[in-house]
């Protein structure tokens, strides 16, 4: 699971004058790195290429702090940020999954959390614990922190195919009626976010940008 | 300041269904999609390529979380990380200034004050006065929260460098006179980090990915 350099890097680290937990945490440090190179499906607004991972979670994250007036009263955004940060190390090593690939989604589970416990397994013991603690209750979506989070998650990589004009769903066949399912979560997380995504859709329809094969 | 394609996507914004507020934020999150297209001279640890500062500030954000016990008792870390996610926005404008490069940094503040004015005057009223005030706080390095993020962001292109061999610094002759200079902010944001800092630059030197000119 990881890179060839490997040992290059460990030789790097532990020539350093750091005791065995900054240690753990510098390697953790150097080790989410490789998110830089995890490709979404989701392009840039300009359409120049695909979007990262990281870039994805830096941008959700800065979201969530314009956005977090239309999630319910009381979320603890500070959390729903952290959440945004870490929520998508995993496919590190477990690869993005297209959310419209149903054979790719039927294994990611099993997938992801192998990954947890590589990644998450880098960090001293109560720091995984932590870490941990915020991936599953991403996963989960039981909290109003996870349901604010996985409507950002939904709602991000929409308004960038609506600006992008659906270049995206075109060149895959995407129609709206699995938009509007895969879409369904973010009404979970904030009624104003998904009557925003549901205008998306709307307009794509009328605009050219997505097919709408009359399924709700 | 605005890409060509401006047009198309004011059209997009007010095709759809929302009102002026929430126009205002949407219109926010398009204009710092660019940050992904700003590039740093910080290489990826894999030295594949140089970073931008959308994932310069995503991976800043999650040192946050992993190091925070390394910063001054009682520093929020919510805002150290809000700090660090939006402190770059102004370069989307104003370009990254490159802290070895004497000539840019002259101009850099004038450049990056009337960056502000643009890109946080996008948001309405309130959040332009929020936003601005946590970039001006990381600024004015006053309080421990700014002394933090700013540890930090000295400190990440270090440890990349490190990783990457130094090949920053040789192939621009910076010696480690300059780096020790420029590395002399984390050590008010946390002394722990500055003292790995330390080790970074001299096991550099006994490694031969940085020259010793003997400047402290």
């Amino acid at each position: 699971m990881f890179s060839s350099n490997q040992d290059i890097f460990s030789t790097q680290l532990s020539s350093l004058q750091v005791g065995e937990r900054l240690s753990s945490q510098l390697r953790f440090i150097k080790e989410i790195d490789a998110l830089k190179n995890v490709l979404r499906h989701t392009l840039l607004i300009d359409g120049s290429r695909r979007e990262n991972d990281a870039e994805h979670s830096w941008e959700m994250s800065v979201m969530a702090m314009v956005l977090r007036e239309y999630f319910a009263p009381g979320t603890d955004i500070s959390r729903v940020i952290q959440m945004l940060l870490v929520h998508d190390l995993v496919e590190i090593y477990a690869g993005d999954t297209f959310v419209y690939d149903e054979q790719d989604t039927l294994t990611q589970a099993e997938r992801e959390l192998r990954a947890a416990d590589v990644i998450f397994g880098l960090l001293p013991a109560h720091q995984n614990q932590e870490f941990r603690g915020i991936w599953e209750e991403f996963e989960a979506r039981q909290t109003p922190e996870s349901l604010a989070a996985k409507a950002l998650d939904r709602f991000q990589p929409l308004f960038h195919s609506y600006l992008t004009e659906g270049k995206n769903w075109r060149t895959r066949n995407i129609c709206a009626g699995a938009v509007r399912k895969i879409m369904s979560p973010i009404a979970d997380g904030s009624t104003v976010l998904s009557s925003v995504a549901e205008s998306i859709i709307t307009e794509s329809i009328k605009k050219g940008y997505l097919f709408d094969d009359g399924k709700i």
